[in-house]
């Protein structure tokens, strides 16, 4: 997906979090609102919006050095999911269809964002999510048959993860797969806000269930022309690729083959592009 | 009050909004962005808030000339506010203290603001205010004693107005007033954003009630330095001074007199510098 002009304030939205996670200093928060000024007249609508937010983050990098200020938020969303994590693997458990219940949890998790919301309960949620979006005639585009049928005859399956804390919910889906299926699980490169990174995977145990890569990038979403030729090669020859969260739809949404995103929508633009509504959870397969 | 660094996303968004006015044209939505990139560096936070709406609305004439884009919307929201005309006289008609429901209703008024809300029921809201705002207990700070007093010993009263539309509420608080106090009543000099002008004073019937004048001012706050002579002597030797809306208190908050500033907090910026919470009504005598 193509950046749009409504993605312009959430830039400096989100530029300016990241800058109160740096320093307290509001001179200095006015700097990187400044730098991220002069980016914009440079910045072509024709790239995705990850692509500014890596440009965002090499900024970041330049003037803080490799710091990584979302660790404590990481690893509060890791400890927190795998709080959840029994109470979750009862509910396929207890489900007639545990596929479709382990898909509605990785949705599910996909709230757990904090560059999209700060502040949220994620117990409280979950619970709402489950009542909400997952009774019958649930909102939003749910294409689970597909899925489903595609899994059938699909060997090998790429998952594009997308936040810590997010990939409990993912390894519950896993769970259900990794008998049967070979599942590569990619994380992002170099800290990149609150997206998982290798070791949130080895912490949140995806290691025992899936083999572990990095994607070679380090943005919010998964920018092909930044990954590395490892990762290019398994994204080519996987059967089947279900990529979660928003970053990686605005990266992949375009790409020239098939993938399933698996997020909830939490942003109008995203809405828009995508045929849903603030708020709908979304399974659909896009093929260009 | 100056400019905190959480406004900058916020002069984007209302950047967008205009320009959206302007043209239907992303590549111009985009360009209008990027020349309000190029000003962000040089804007000081020193400023108030609507010295950089000044500075955008500049830039818009700059690029399409004098033209009221806003119009449209000014002119549907001062005939729907004149429809409710009457239901407002008649809850002052039957209140026991006139001038405390006439206040209330210049508050609620406040929510007629498509610079801070692009799309709301202006009639719901009200009632909804009414319902919740304005009963024991209410939300937020309401020194409306202290204003009833100081009311008492005044002559003149300078009534700074905000938005097309909040002006017929303003009316219905001036018709308690203008029998006994001298009510000068002030409006843009220019067309910026939904502010009301000299031509929506006299739709509105304001003339009727009230001196009309110009603060000589093309943004959305009556920036001082900006101002007319004409309107400064007014300023200076008023007994009272009533300022409507966010964009006034913005402007001036830090002036060297009393005000009396009357509105509903929109934003979390003026939220945390009022002391109050996003969604309060807000009446407060402010003297530095």
């Amino acid at each position: 997906m193509r950046t749009f002009v409504e993605c312009i304030p959430c830039f400096f939205k989100q530029a300016l979090e990241m800058g109160k996670l740096f320093t307290g200093n509001e001179l200095i928060h006015k700097e990187i609102m400044d730098e991220v000024a002069r980016l914009i007249p440079k910045f072509s609508l024709g790239l995705t919006p990850p692509e500014m937010a890596r440009e965002m983050h090499q900024l970041f990098r330049k003037r803080f050095g490799e710091q990584d200020f979302y660790k404590g938020i990481k690893d509060q969303s890791n400890r927190r999911a795998m709080k959840l994590y029994p109470k979750l693997k009862e509910k396929v458990a207890q489900s007639n269809d545990r596929l479709l219940t382990a898909v509605e949890i990785a949705i599910a998790g996909n709230i757990i964002d904090y560059a999209a919301k700060s502040t949220l309960n994620i117990e409280e949620e979950i619970e709402k999510l489950f009542q909400d979006d997952f009774t019958p005639g649930k909102k939003g585009i749910f294409e689970y048959e597909d899925f489903r049928k595609d899994l059938g005859t699909a060997k090998t399956v790429l998952y594009l993860a997308d936040n810590a804390g997010e990939i409990v919910f993912d390894r519950v889906l896993i769970e259900e797969l990794c008998d049967n299926w070979k599942i590569i699980f990619v994380v992002r490169d170099k800290p990149t806000i609150n997206d998982a990174l290798m070791e949130d995977a080895i912490l949140c145990g995806i290691n025992e269930v899936a083999q572990v890569i990095s994607s070679g990038v380090d943005a919010p979403g998964t920018i092909l022309k930044y990954c590395s030729s490892e990762f290019l090669k398994d994204f080519k020859e996987a059967d089947l690729i279900i990529s979660k969260g928003q970053g990686n739809y605005e990266a992949l949404s375009d790409c020239s083959r098939e993938v399933y995103f698996l997020l909830k929508v939490k942003c109008p633009v995203i809405a828009r592009h995508s045929g849903s509504m603030v708020g709908d959870i979304f399974l659909k397969k896009i093929r260009n």
